[in-house]
């Protein structure tokens, strides 16, 4: 399906009432149901479903997109809706698979610390149906995503740096492929060496091969102990160096958040908080206590070194909780620097050696083109955001920002780096890829076309 | 190329012909070199390639790729011969490239704990060229294998429980596709959601979707101090358990590895130790002084309640390898059980849940069939390999023990396991993929015709 391609209406049609009459109630097509299908974070249009059905099971699915595919009919996966690219516009029209039913642990099995669940599920909700198990999924990408949607866009967050990306936690998958064949990506193993990894290939797809049916999530056992530390740095380069030098020492960090510095005066305003208004750090560890305890201390020495000023930490939940006031706070603090402004966030990352030159060049950038935006980095794995402050009447001030975006997107490819570290490519980001690796672009068009010959599957996303 | 395609002889002769002239000397076509580079440590038959080609250069690889596509002829990539697989046999004939010219270090960037390599260089070249910079690569399969050929089949082996396997610690790959175009699957960033994750795509691929040039590696710092341990346990069962609660417990382990009775028997004569003849487990623990020594201790505590007995722990080098030898001469010592006998690996994988149920059905199974062969285990991820001790001029030896191997792959895929953790599908296994992965082989298949729709990579390796 090419950009060129319009609305296959007399299919879309016939799809319908099709779709209608199998799925009665689990099918809806009214408009505001489909325009909340098809919302976006961005500034990009909402694009809505012709219609938006609710499968029960992999075979309601299957069902669905055979159906779908007969009549040619683009099929899009939609979990809650928290993605940030419009991975879950509809431009071509088309059916939008709503998993919201199909939210189940299918099973746990604590002792090979794994577990089955459906696309449906969230985050929150898978960790309070594991709470009984001393177990725990850690990915955290900030909101309440479901699992599924988490595994189409290869999400992460605050933790990857200790417990890795959505990659990383997956062992294997159900995915219904665009002719309604349902296929396993792997086995329950921790690890195989058997035929290509389909699973990843999958992860990250962003439902443009296929619709994930089921996860095999690797889980971790809840830490013993946590602890939580926070620190300011003179620059964002003496930041940087503290967050190098911790991890080439090997320090088993679980979460190292950086705020700047007017992120940092965008959350005392909000938050009755007294902080210097300077670069902020803000760590927790996981392990045993007394590990837990040394880390922290080690990160003290090390970001004293670095001409850290103001140095804390603490084991008690409370405590703790009250040091990372400032990252909890973050988003609605930065929306609170100009009430009634749209928050639109970008996703560049880099290798770390570079993060502190990108970030310093983001902040004059913003600062030539008079755009408030501050920025808060998951800066173990050299991703940050930067939340540009958006007067969405604004058309220049739109485009400004866009033009932004896209000066930022090069910059980080520039650096070695991705346009995107966790939201994914969607459409909003489409136009960066070729950008970022070239010919491989040829290649993806490659395997989508032979895995989804007539191109149904979420159409306009990645490629 | 199906497998009913034969020689294609008129390709083959041109091809070898240009290869010739344009390489000279860096072009072998002697039968002994020729053999060599078709070596296998199976019981498959040799199959030599038509000419052996020595690439100085990503160039080079394109260039003599782009000769082979030419005229449709098969390429098989080559970096020491140490797979187990049969992975570079030459089925159809055609053009071996051995890849040992390629063995540079391209660049090390410390702060970012990362490195570029050529595919050539082996693990113990590289961790020896990057000893000044207290960093290290940390996947060691036995063997010095090179990179290249470590990507190429996904390897990993003992310390996977802690540092994952080759998907795990490459961040982007430069890769000579079917064609001779050059492309790099992403970029150096630490994490990435940009299309299609490529790079897991061709890590595992056999050198059946190209040829890997360049490999951008993730590097570990050397841990300030190690640990490690014995203990030994009446039963698989009881080791099993100590595992599973270690794991659970959330205790970084770096390596641990189980030895079966008759594995511990064979070193005791092997190596003159005294060691009981029961099962044995031995561990390794990584971080700063302190936490080693409290891993060591929770293990103790956790093996004792298992029943494990003569538990022992050291954080002094000579005392790890003294406590170690058992494992590090496991492969000579099991040879000694059958002086001139051949050691076949098999490779499966399980939830560690059905490990000690996998181990203890294959033991009574060897002792029906009367095969000699003991065990050796990276248990923390659930992963075994039973060296089969094999008499190679005796044919009815070699079918029991072919229908043996069967029959443990087949056990392990019904414990939702896979028939290789670690050593890949090459030709010995392709006959099990379709068991293990049903209707997936199917997208296998579409992806391989996608990106090489002559068939001529590595012809004959899991498709």
């Amino acid at each position: 399906m090419t950009t060129e391609q319009s609305r296959n209406e007399e299919g879309i049609a016939k799809a319908v009432g099709i779709l209608k009459q199998r799925f009665g109630e689990y099918a809806q097509t009214g408009l505001s149901i489909r325009e909340q299908h098809g919302h976006t974070t961005t500034w990009l249009e909402n694009q809505p479903p012709d219609i938006v059905v609710f499968p029960g099971s992999t075979a309601e699915v299957s069902e669905a997109v055979s159906i779908a595919a007969e009549h040619g009919v683009p099929v899009i996966p939609f979990g809650v809706g928290t993605s940030l690219e419009g991975h879950v516009n509809a431009p071509l029209g088309g059916v939008c698979l709503d998993l919201s039913r199909m939210d189940k642990v299918l099973a746990v099995h604590p002792e090979d610390l794994d577990c089955v669940v459906q696309p449906g599920i969230t985050r929150k909700q898978l960790n309070e149906e594991l709470r009984a198990t001393g177990l725990f999924f850690p990915i955290d990408p900030g909101a309440d995503a479901t699992m599924g949607g988490m595994a189409a866009t290869r999400a992460s967050g605050t933790n990857a740096v200790r417990y890795g990306t959505m990659k990383d936690n997956i062992l294997s998958l159900e995915v219904v492929l665009p002719d309604g064949r349902v296929i396993r990506t792997g086995q329950r193993a921790r690890k195989s060496s058997a035929g290509y990894d389909l699973t990843r290939l999958f992860i990250g797809s962003e439902g443009t091969l296929g619709i994930i049916t089921e996860i095999t999530l690797k889980l971790h056992g809840i830490p013993e102990a946590m602890s939580s530390a926070t620190c300011s740095f003179p620059t964002v380069d003496a930041a940087c160096q503290a967050v190098i030098a911790t991890i080439q020492m090997g320090v088993p960090v679980a979460r190292i958040e950086l705020l700047d510095a007017l992120q940092v005066r965008a959350v005392n305003a909000y938050s009755k908080l007294t902080l210097p208004e300077t670069p902020l750090l803000l760590l927790e560890f996981h392990g045993s206590a007394a590990s837990v305890e040394e880390q922290a201390a080690t990160f003290g020495e090390i970001a004293e070194d670095a001409g850290g000023t103001g140095f804390a930490w603490t084991v008690s939940p409370e405590e703790r909780t009250r040091l990372w006031q400032a990252r909890h706070d973050a988003y609605w603090a930065a929306l609170g620097l100009r009430p009634g402004a749209k928050g639109i966030s970008t996703d560049v990352c880099v290798p770390i050696s570079r993060l502190a030159d990108c970030v310093n060049a983001t902040q004059a950038r913003l600062t030539e083109l008079g755009l408030e935006a501050p920025i808060v980095g998951h800066v173990g794995d050299g991703n940050f955001h930067t939340l540009l402050l958006i007067d969405m009447e604004n058309p220049e001030e739109i485009a400004t920002a866009d033009a932004f975006v896209g000066w930022l997107n090069e910059l980080a490819i520039s650096m070695e780096g991705t346009c995107t570290g966790e939201h994914g490519i969607g459409q909003g980001k489409a136009k960066y890829l070729g950008k970022e690796i070239g010919e491989a672009t040829e290649v993806l068009g490659a395997i989508k076309t032979a895995i989804d010959p007539q191109a149904i599957m979420n159409p306009g996303k990645i490629i």
